[in-house]
Formats: C-alpha cells, sequence, structure tokens
C-alpha cells in the first residue's frame, strides 16, 4: 500500500464513521424523543471524538508527505489537496481547546434557546463574551497555521478560496443599490397588491404536494427520505440524503418552498462524483456553492413565472381550491411568493432584502474577530445598523435583532456571507443554464426539470471539490463570480 | 484512576458506540431506502470493528487482574464478572476467524433469502455447511476458553449459565406431554369453533389501537417510539427504545399480538438499571429472560380473559364494531387470540405447540454441533421429527420445513432454546405476581397494569445481569425454573 492508498483507506474509515454520525444526527432531529437527548449526547460525543482523532492523526502528515512523490491523477491531486486543507484546519486546535469550545457553545446554544424566548440579552450577554472570545483564540491559531487573516481563516471553514476582501468587493454594490431597489420595488408592488390564498391547509396535502415537487425537480426517493423536524434541514449522506421540513396549518407556501430549497442541497448531494464519495474531494465544494444549489431551486427556478405556471394546478388541486378563484390564479399565487418587505428577521427574508441582513452580520463579526467591536457593544451596532439599512429600530427588541440567530451563540462566526455568496452563485449559475440551454424555462412550465437538473450535475454537482469556486463559475458561466446577473434578476423579476 | 474505574470509562466509551450502532441499525430496517444499503453496510462494518477492537483491547485483561485486589460494591463486583465473560467471550475468536464468519454469514443469509423463496434445498446446503463448519470451528474454541462443553459454549452467549443439560431436563416433560395436550386441546375447541372477524383493518386505525394498548402496558414514549418495519423487532437503547411491527391488512390481531409482544421487551430495556445503564451489568440477563418478558405481556397477560375483557371494546371501536356483533364479543375475541393449531411454523405457532418447534431444532443444532448429523441429512431428520412430534410431514417441503429459519444461515445456534425457557419463565412469574399480588388480574381487566409492571421492574428489569438466572427466579418465585407453572397454565387456559 504507497501512500496515497494509505490516505484513501484512512479517509474511507473517516467517511464510514461520518455517514454513521450523520444518519444518527438526523435522527436526533427527526425522530429521537426526547428522552433520548441525554445518552444521544454522550454517545455522539464519542464518536466525534472518534472521529477527531482520526483527521489529526500523526501520519497523515507523513502520508501526505510521501504523496509528492508519487504519479497520482488530476482527482487524485485534488483529494491530497482538500485532505491538506482538512487536517491542517483540524490539526491546529489543541484537543484541550476542542473540548473547551464544545462545552463552552453548547452551554451558550442551551442558554440561547431560552434567553432568546425571554427576550433577554442579560443572560446571554457573558455565554456570547466566552463563545466569541473562543472564536478569537480559534481565529488566530488558524491564521497561524494557514497563514491568513483572521476572518479569512474563519471563512475558510466555510468558503475555501475566499477571502475578506472579496467579499467586501462582490457585497459593495448590493449594500449600496439594496436599499434604494427595496424601496422601488415595495411601491410597486403596492399598486398591485396580492389577495390571501385562505387560513388552512391540511398537513397531509402539504406532504403529499411536497413528495410530488420533490419528484418533479429530480430527487431520487431510492436514495433518500423527506421528514419533519423543528428545524428544516438536508442531512445524512449522499448514498440515503435526509431533508426535514415542518408545517404549518396557516401557510402552505413556507413549507413548500422550504421542501424545494431542501431539495435543492439534497440534488447536490446526490450528485456528487460517484466513484469518490469516500473521499473528501468529493464533498461539496463550500457552503455558499451549497446555498447556491437550494437558492437556484427556491428562488430562481422556483419562484419563476414558469414554474408558478406548471404548480399552480396541483396547488389548487391539493386543497381542493377552484381555477376560477381569483386568488389561486397563476398571477395572483406567483405575487404571494414574491412579495418583499422589510423586517426584522433574515430567514423569512425574500431575496431582495436578505443580502442586507447578511451584510450587517458580516460587518459585526468581522469586527468581534478583530476586537474592534465588543459583544457588550453588539445590540447597540444591530440597532444602528438596522436603522440604517432597513429603517427599523431593534432598540431593547434582542429577540427579534441581535439575538434570532444561533450563529453567534454556537460559535459559527464566518458562515453568515455563504448565504450570499449562494444567492449571487445561483442568479448566475441559473442565468448561464438558461443563455446554454434556451429551452430551460419552457421545460420548467411544464414540470420537465431534467435538462437543468443534467446541468447542475455536470457544472456542479460532479465536480465536487476537485475545483476552486472561481474555476467552477468560469467554467459554468464564462466568468469568475460577480453581482451582475443577481442584480439584473432582480430587476427583471421585481420591476421587469 | 483505578483498575475499576478504567475499565468504566472504557465500557462507557463501548456503550456510546453500541447506542449509535443501535439506532444506525434500527434506521436501516425502519427508515433507510434501498439505495442506502452498500454505503450502511461498509459503515457499519466499520463502527462494528471499532467496537470489536475496543471489547477485546489487551488493557482488560490487565484491568479486570487488577480488580482482584480492590474493594468493591456488589453491583461492581457482578459488572466485572459480566465484563469478564464478554472479554473472554470476544478474545478467544481470532480477527481472521471473525472476519471470515462475518463473510460467510452474510452469503449464506443472502442466499437463503432466495433459496427459501424458491424451496430449493440444494443452493442454500453448500452455504450452510460453510456455516455450520465455522461455527463447529467457532464451538470449539468458545469451549476451551470456558472450559465448556461444545453446545454449552455456544449456549453461553444467549443464557449464560445455562447448560445442555440442563435445557434437557426442562424439555423432557414438555417433548413427553405436548402432544397429547395438543390433541385434547384442539379436540376441546373444535366444540365450540370462533366465528371470522372480518377481512379489511385499516392500517392507521391499527395503528392507534396499538400505541393506545403500548401506552396502557406502561411503555415511557419520551423514551422510545413505533415505527414499521418487514421484521418486527424491538431495537434501539434502554434510554430510547426502538421497536417496531408490521400490519396486515386482513389481520389486526397479528400486528396488535405482536406491538404487545415488542412491547414486552421495550419495557424491560427500559426498565434497566438507571445508574448503571453505561455499563455491561446493566445489560437484559439472558435472551430467555428477555423473551420472559415479551411472552408475559403477549401471552400470559395479553391473552387472558381480563385483558381481553379490557380490549374488547377499544378492538370494536378502533374497527367501528357493534357490541351486539357477536364475533366481536369478549368470548370469541378470546377464543380467536388462544386456537392452537398443529403447523408447519414457528413464528406463527401457538403458545401449546411453540415449545415442540424448539425442541425440534434444539436438539438437531447439538447434532451439528458435535458432526453426530451432517447439513446433508438435516431436511431428512426434519422430517423425520416433525412426523413425530406433529404429525406432518416436510419431505420436499424445504421452505416450510428446514429452511424456515433464518437461524441457522446467520450462524446462530445455540439461540432457539431461549425461546421455550422464556415462555417457562414467563408463566412462572406470572403466576409468583398474581399471587403475591392477587389483584393483578382485576387490575389488567380494568386497564392498569402499573401493579404488574412494578413487579416486574422490582423482579426482574432492575437486577439487570447482577444475578442468575437461577437466582432471579428463585428470588422472584421462591424456586428456580421449573416447567410446572408453564404446564399448569397451559391445561388450565386450554382445559379449564
Amino acid at each position: 500500500m504507497n501512500a496515497y492508498e494509505a490516505l484513501d483507506a484512512h479517509y474511507q474509515k473517516i467517511n464510514d464513521l461520518r455517514h454513521i454520525g450523520a444518519i444518527t444526527g438526523w435522527d436526533e432531529s427527526a425522530m429521537m424523543p426526547a428522552g433520548g437527548g441525554a445518552a444521544r449526547s454522550r454517545a455522539m460525543a464519542t464518536l466525534n471524538v472518534l472521529v477527531h482523532d482520526l483527521t489529526v492523526d500523526p501520519q497523515i502528515s507523513d502520508w501526505l508527505v510521501a504523496c509528492e512523490n508519487l504519479e497520482l491523477s488530476s482527482m487524485q491531486t485534488a483529494n491530497v489537496t482538500v485532505i491538506q486543507r482538512e487536517h491542517r484546519q483540524a490539526a491546529c486546535l489543541t484537543s484541550d481547546f476542542v473540548r473547551a469550545q464544545t462545552e463552552a457553545v453548547m452551554a451558550s446554544e442551551q442558554q440561547w434557546r431560552i434567553s432568546r424566548a425571554e427576550n433577554d440579552w442579560a443572560t446571554i450577554q457573558p455565554h456570547l463574551e466566552r463563545v466569541v472570545g473562543l472564536a478569537q483564540e480559534e481565529a488566530a491559531m488558524r491564521a497561524d497555521a494557514g497563514g491568513l487573516g483572521l476572518y479569512d481563516a474563519m471563512l475558510e471553514l466555510y468558503e475555501p478560496g475566499v477571502t475578506a476582501s472579496q467579499l467586501d468587493t462582490l457585497f459593495e454594490p448590493l449594500k449600496t443599490s439594496l436599499p434604494l431597489l427595496t424601496d422601488e420595488i415595495i411601491a410597486h408592488q403596492a399598486k398591485t397588491p396580492g389577495m390571501p390564498l385562505g387560513d388552512h391547509f391540511e398537513v397531509a396535502a402539504q406532504r403529499e404536494l411536497g413528495l410530488s415537487v420533490m419528484k418533479t425537480l429530480g430527487f431520487d426517493f431510492n436514495h433518500g427520505r423527506l421528514d419533519t423536524s423543528h428545524h428544516p434541514f438536508c442531512g445524512g449522506v449522499p448514498e440515503d440524503v435526509r431533508l426535514t421540513t415542518r408545517y404549518s396549518e396557516t401557510d402552505f407556501l413556507q413549507s413548500l418552498f422550504g421542501v424545494i430549497h431542501e431539495t435543492g442541497h439534497a440534488m447536490y448531494e446526490q450528485g456528487r462524483p460517484k466513484d469518490w464519495l469516500t473521499q473528501p474531494v468529493s464533498q461539496a465544494l463550500s457552503m455558499g456553492t451549497h446555498e447556491s444549489q437550494s437558492l437556484l431551486m427556491e428562488m430562481q427556478a422556483g419562484r419563476s413565472p414558469a414554474f408558478m405556471t406548471f404548480i399552480a394546478p396541483k396547488m389548487r388541486a391539493a386543497f381542493g381550491r377552484a381555477e376560477s378563484d381569483p386568488a389561486w390564479s397563476v398571477d395572483n399565487l406567483y405575487r404571494q411568493v414574491t412579495t418583499v418587505r422589510r423586517d426584522f428577521i433574515r430567514v423569512d427574508a425574500d431575496e431582495v432584502t436578505y443580502p442586507l441582513h447578511v451584510i450587517l452580520r458580516y460587518e459585526l463579526e468581522k469586527a468581534l474577530i478583530d476586537g474592534s467591536l465588543t459583544v457588550a457593544d453588539l445590540p447597540e451596532a444591530w440597532h444602528q445598523k438596522m436603522t440604517d439599512y432597513f429603517g427599523l429600530s431593534t432598540a431593547g427588541n434582542y429577540k427579534n435583532g441581535v439575538m434570532q440567530d444561533v450563529h453567534w451563540p454556537a460559535g459559527l462566526i464566518g458562515y453568515f456571507p455563504t448565504y450570499t455568496l449562494g444567492a449571487l452563485m445561483a442568479a448566475q449559475l441559473f442565468e448561464a443554464a438558461k443563455t446554454r440551454q434556451p429551452e430551460t424555462l419552457q421545460q420548467i412550465e411544464t414540470g420537465d426539470f431534467s435538462g437543468l437538473l443534467s446541468w447542475l450535475r455536470e457544472h456542479v454537482h460532479n465536480r465536487g471539490s476537485a475545483v476552486s469556486v472561481d474555476q467552477l463559475m468560469t467554467d459554468a458561466t464564462g466568468s469568475p463570480l460577480t453581482t451582475d446577473a443577481f442584480l439584473t434578476h432582480l430587476h427583471r423579476r421585481y420591476l421587469g
């Protein structure tokens, strides 16, 4: 067994244990009764320690060095590159640090659930101070090991190869134009207000509709399933993708577009390079790329007039509405899924205002990491930016302000920007798909996603982590990522 | 950390990984889409190897030796005893042997599914020869390591402390009396034939009825759940017991009593000693003891006139039948759940004929292990015993004869007797419970199982593996296990 083969075998083992962890993690969210929680946490912690120990195994460094003298295929070389990065990211933290951080984050997350419900900043602040302090330490260790800036070292965990300076460039035109664009769109939409759809939708009918849409999009039910959980997510493994949704009896669109979103994630996983699934090179390229696949399905394709034309009759059939009911016309349904409003909550935001929520967080978390903003000053800074970007005050409204997201209490710093990178990529990829395959929208209008999915398989899914985001975007669309396609899309959809 | 504490920590880790394995195993049977199978098998194999490596860790021997010089509590001492046995059982087989056996068994099980469906003995015979050959080797290694007889060494895996000679003594009166008793009962029941219940029962209603019965019996839904799978089983972990059933639209009694059976297993798991759940001493005492808990609920309590009085109105309500319908009277429903017949299939057998199915297998597998019977001669030997004990010929009928059970193709030799040990224990324990708590049957008639469950918790569940079966039975019932209570029960229920 040469060094590459040894690496390959080692990562197969890691992949097997991650498989077990992914399924058990899904179970915890979708199946486990509450009483099973304590024992499960302990069991998962033991598994995670085992996996962590394998990823920092000192043999890996030796194998990586020895690989330099081997003739490897391009995929093998790419695999080695991903392993190098993963190994550096895992090995630069001491076990003691990982344990301390895990404990701090668990305590902080648990407190966050309580504090948020009670709009109580004072009880979460000390936890957040501890977690942010540890994140600063983490960033310093990662920056040192990777030769990166502090924030860049955190960002690299989710978006390898992208730096804060690139983000600044990408986000600038959004920050400048979106507030005005939002004004214009809201004024425009006020001229033709939507008609309400009713307020009761059977969960069983919602589930059937969701399953049928998943099938339409191209989800492979031989390699995955749909269940319910409190927080919708896409988990499992590429061979068996587990996605979840939640149902509101008063709003079926929330669940349906949630399912479409998660199906986008799921099909990315199902489309990872088949012959490399046990190896890191088969993994999704980045969190932004992952989000591009969910947003392409949800925002670009799903909320298009073409798809609404296809799905409107199925919506009416699912909930027993007449074609003659004007509220259930294609036009009104389309209006319902493209309504823009300024609001407090990121996860409920439309695609026009969403990037401003992200930019606000990005700016604040950069300042937290470099120490120019303290946790104590965070609520005021949040309020200030919400006022500037949205004209909304969050003074005293922690629950719907600085405390609305789990990310910071969970120690996730550097993650937020990937949501907007995903939105930009989705727009640029969808534009390219439509240009290269001009029949795309007509196909979607008949519920045929096979052409679009094939294009995504070839240009995104099958590439795994074997290229950079820049390369992937250039190969697929002819240029690296810019904001052009996204802004053009917004103008066309909302003011066209 | 002294040697005992080191052992304790080591087995906590093993327990954590077994937890993960149990949940993932449940998922495979109850949730996983078929396409996930290949990757899952690989992942589970990796986890199993990890767990096996931990159970044969050479440090364990050192810790066990060092424990001899420590002052331990009685539970700690019992824990050490169980660990000693488990470690010996794991360590006496080489890794090469385990791998060879695992592969042979997997191939054999897969072939069995095909061969059984096609009633084709010729294709399974070579697999069975290989598996039985390996079982003989296994028995020899186990016998050597444990100072036990060949068959006793296999039996010890499922029923520690019980020997073939004890089984011979227990089974003799059953073998002698049951064929005649069966004749008598069948003749007796022929005088008052049952009325059929109908042939369509909504699955949703069956599920609701099953859930409500689980609640009645005392299943804790905060620590477990009910799902469906092709083969019903009780899996998961004590903190989160996963039980499954399957539904037939034409026969609701099969699923309902299946649920009651699995709930008996499940409540044993839920009742294991709370403070010792991470340690081997908390495990169920033996497979026979486990089966005693399922059969006590299903056969002793569940099919009693008292329970049928309680459940009959709920059955009628579940399926919309009138109280005046004579087929749905308590009497006829009771008759339906206590019908005795001679038949080919063990898993469908009633409690009267079941032990004969077991004794037949026990006699044959003993002969297979000691080499006095070859696999080639097995179908003829099966046919002979079926003719002797049941008056039924299985000549050429492999499917419903020698090929009906997965146990031998799966390499499980020494397991069958535990079914009948469980039936005997169930009868003796239930008799003792009724004697000690004379209100038991009246309580069951009102759907109150709390008294019975408390008694089982104290005398069986909470004891874990800290005692021998003999001791447990003596403490709970006043005498070691005999066939008296079981035979008395049969006479009383079926001829009384």
